[in-house]
C-alpha cells in the first residue's frame, strides 16, 4: 500500500526519514512517496493545498499522512479520515477540511493506544502517533479501531472567491516554484462566467484565457487554467510573483469582456 | 522496474509527488528513484548533463522520466528513446541529445492515447503524458507501441571543448554542491595531451593534475578528472566557484606543460 | 532489507540518485530511505547527530550508508560497523563515533574488492566502495566478509556537557528546521538534577522545563526535552535561533532553582 507524507519539516534534519523508519517497522512493504516536506513553517492551509492537487492522482486505499501541527502536544486531537476512497492521517487543525464538504467521508479520533509507539513524545506526534496510525491503516487496520467517531473536526475558513454578478474577486493562495499565481477561482466557477473573460492583477488586464504558457510572448503575463483546475497567472518563461510583485492574498478579479 | 526522476519542478509543491502517484497508479511495483528535481527552471542542458552522469550507474531495462519542458502545451513532440539498454521519455527539446551520438538508439513520437490520462492538461504534461508512459514502458510496453518513429529529434548545440596543437580551450559547464567547477573537458579529449599538464582558470594556473582532492593542501586549488570522467576545478576543503568566481561559461583552458 | 542514506551531498546533483542506482543494481529489493542529504558541507559531527536521532526508529538489520567524506580519496579508511542490531557504512573519520561508546560493537575495514565497483574513482568512495558495500550487507553478505577487523577507530571528540555540583554547563549542537537549539545536554544527565530547573541562554533564565511547545505564550520562550532526548530551546510559534540569536556553540547553562 502507498502512504503519502506532506509535512512543513524540510529537509535538513532526519525528522521525515524517521517517520519513514516508524513506517516500515510496522509495515516493511509500505511504498512511501513524499508529496512534498517544503511547506511554510505551521502554513496548515499550505499543506490543504498541496494534499488537495495530490490525491486525485494516487490510487484508491493509499494512506496521506499529513503533518503540519502548530498544536503538538496540546489538546488539538488527530484524526484518521475515510475520504474520496482514500485515508487520511493528520491533526485536526483544519488540515483536512477540503475533505469535510464532500457528501461522503467519516472521521474517527486517533486515540487506540495500540496504533502509536509505546513511548509518545510531546514534540513529535508525526513520529509516535501519527505515522504508526498510516503504517496500521497500509496493513488494513479498519479505521473505527482507533478511535471514537467525530462529526465536528475543526474547518478552516479559507478565503473562498466570490460571484458578484458578472465578476469574481478572488485571491493568490499561493505561489509555485515557477513563480506562477496560483487562485482560489476554480474552473466550475470561471465555467460560469462563460469563455472571454477579463483578469485583473495588481492593476493589470489580461485579455482572454491563455490554452498554454507559449501561447503569450516570453515575458509577456497570461491567465490559465492551470493544472490544478485553478485559474493562474503566469509569465510566459518567467516568473509572475516577480512580475507583479504579487503574493499570497494579492487580489485577482474576474469579468466578462 | 526502476523509474528515475529528474525535473526542474523543486520540492516545495507537490508536482514531483503527483508524478510519482500517477506511476504507481499504473505501475505499482516501479522503484521511483529520484536523480534531482533542483535543475535550475527550463535548463535543458543542465537536466541532460545530471543524466548522463547518472545513467551508467542505473540498471538496463531502467525507465528514465525526465522533464524540463519550457515549451510545454505548445507544439514541441514527446519523445521515448531506447538506448544504453535503457529507456527514456522526455520532451523533445535537446533534453536527450547526447543519446543521439550514440550508434544505436530509437526514438519514437508519444502519441498512442492509449498511453496517456485521460484529460491532459496544456501545462502538466509531466502528469499527463509523460508520467503514465515511463509507467507503460516499466510494465513492458514496447516503445514502437508509443507512436511513429523520431529520426531527426532535436539537438542540443552543446559547447564543447575544442583542441588546438596541444592546447584546449573549454568551459565550466556546472557547478555542483561543493563548488566544484565541472567542465566540457572530458578524460579522454585530456589524455590525447598526455599525463603533464597546466589548466588554466581565471587567469590562475595550475600544476599538474591532482589525483584527489586531498592532494592539495587545505584551501588551495586543483585540476582533477572528476567522479563525472570530465576535468573539475576544485578548492581543497571549499568552493572553487567562490575562489575563482567563477560560474558556467567561464573559460578554462589546457596545455601540455 | 532497508538502506538509509545521509550524506552533505545536497539535492542539487545526482549524487545520491547514482548511489541508489549502485545499491539497487546490487539488490533490486532494497528499500531506500533518505534521513537527510543536507547536512552542511564536511560536518561529520552533523550526520553523526541525525544518524544517532534516527536509528532508533528503523528496525533491526537496517543497513544505513553515511558518508560526509572530507577525505575522500586519501588514506582514511572505509568502516563496516555492526552495532545496535543493526549496520553502519561510512568513512572512518569519527561519523560513527557515537556506536563506539556502546558495549557491543564490531567494525572491519572495507577493504575486499569484491564488494566494490570495478573502477574505483578518487572523488566519488560513496559511489564506488560505500554503495555497494552497504548493497552486499542488504543482501546478508556477512561483516567479516568486508576486511580485517579494525578496533581504534577514529572516535571524535565531541563537545559533552558537564556536571559540576548542581549544575550543568553544556552547548548549542544543531539548530533545526523549526529554529530550535538542541543542545549536548542528555535526559538522563538533566534528571540527575531534579525536576525543579533553571536553564540559561545567551543570558536569558528560562524557569523551569515545559511539557510541550505550547506550554509557552506565542512568542515566548522555553526549554523542554526534546523528541531526541535532549534538551532544547524553543520559542512557542517562532524560532529561538532568531530570538536568541543563538548558533551552534551557544553556551547552555542548567541548576536546581
Amino acid at each position: 500500500m502507498i502512504v503519502t507524507l506532506t509535512t512543513d519539516f524540510g529537509q535538513e534534519d532526519p525528522f521525515v526519514g524517521i517517520m519513514k523508519g516508524v513506517i516500515l517497522s510496522i509495515n516493511r512493504r509500505a511504498q512511501l512517496v513524499d508529496l512534498t516536506h517544503n511547506i511554510s513553517r505551521h502554513d496548515v492551509a499550505g499543506a490543504a493545498l498541496a494534499l488537495e492537487a495530490a490525491i486525485p492522482y494516487l490510487p484508491p486505499k493509499s494512506v496521506h499522512l499529513a503533518v503540519v501541527d502548530p498544536g503538538v502536544g496540546s489538546a488539538r486531537r488527530g484524526l484518521v479520515v475515510s475520504a474520496r476512497r482514500q485515508y487520511f492521517v493528520a491533526p485536526d487543525n483544519g488540515l483536512l477540511s477540503f475533505l469535510f464538504s464532500d457528501a461522503d467521508w467519516k472521521a474517527v479520533k486517533l486515540e487506540n493506544p495500540a496504533y502509536r509507539l509505546l513511548v509518545v513524545s510531546s514534540s513529535f506526534h508525526g513520529r509516535d502517533l501519527f505515522a504508526p496510525a498510516a503504517a496500521h491503516i497500509s496493513l488494513g487496520v479498519p479505521i473505527h479501531r482507533f478511535g471514537p467517531a467525530v462529526t465536528d473536526p475543526v474547518r478552516l475558513v479559507l478565503r473562498e472567491a466570490k460571484r458578484e454578478g458578472d465578476s469574481l474577486t478572488g485571491a493568490v493562495i499561493h505561489i509555485d516554484h515557477f513563480g506562477n499565481l496560483i487562485t482560489n477561482i476554480r474552473r466550475e466557477l470561471l465555467e460560469g462566467l462563460g469563455a472571454d473573460l477579463v483578469v485583473e492583477v495588481a492593476g493589470v488586464r489580461l485579455q482572454g484565457l491563455a490554452l498554454y504558457f507559449q501561447d503569450r510572448p516570453a515575458g509577456q503575463p497570461g491567465a490559465i487554467v492551470g493544472s490544478t483546475e485553478r485559474l493562474e497567472i503566469f509569465v510566459s518563461g518567467g516568473s509572475a510573483a516577480a512580475h507583479f510583485k504579487a503574493g499570497k492574498g494579492t487580489r485577482v478579479r474576474v469579468w466578462k469582456r
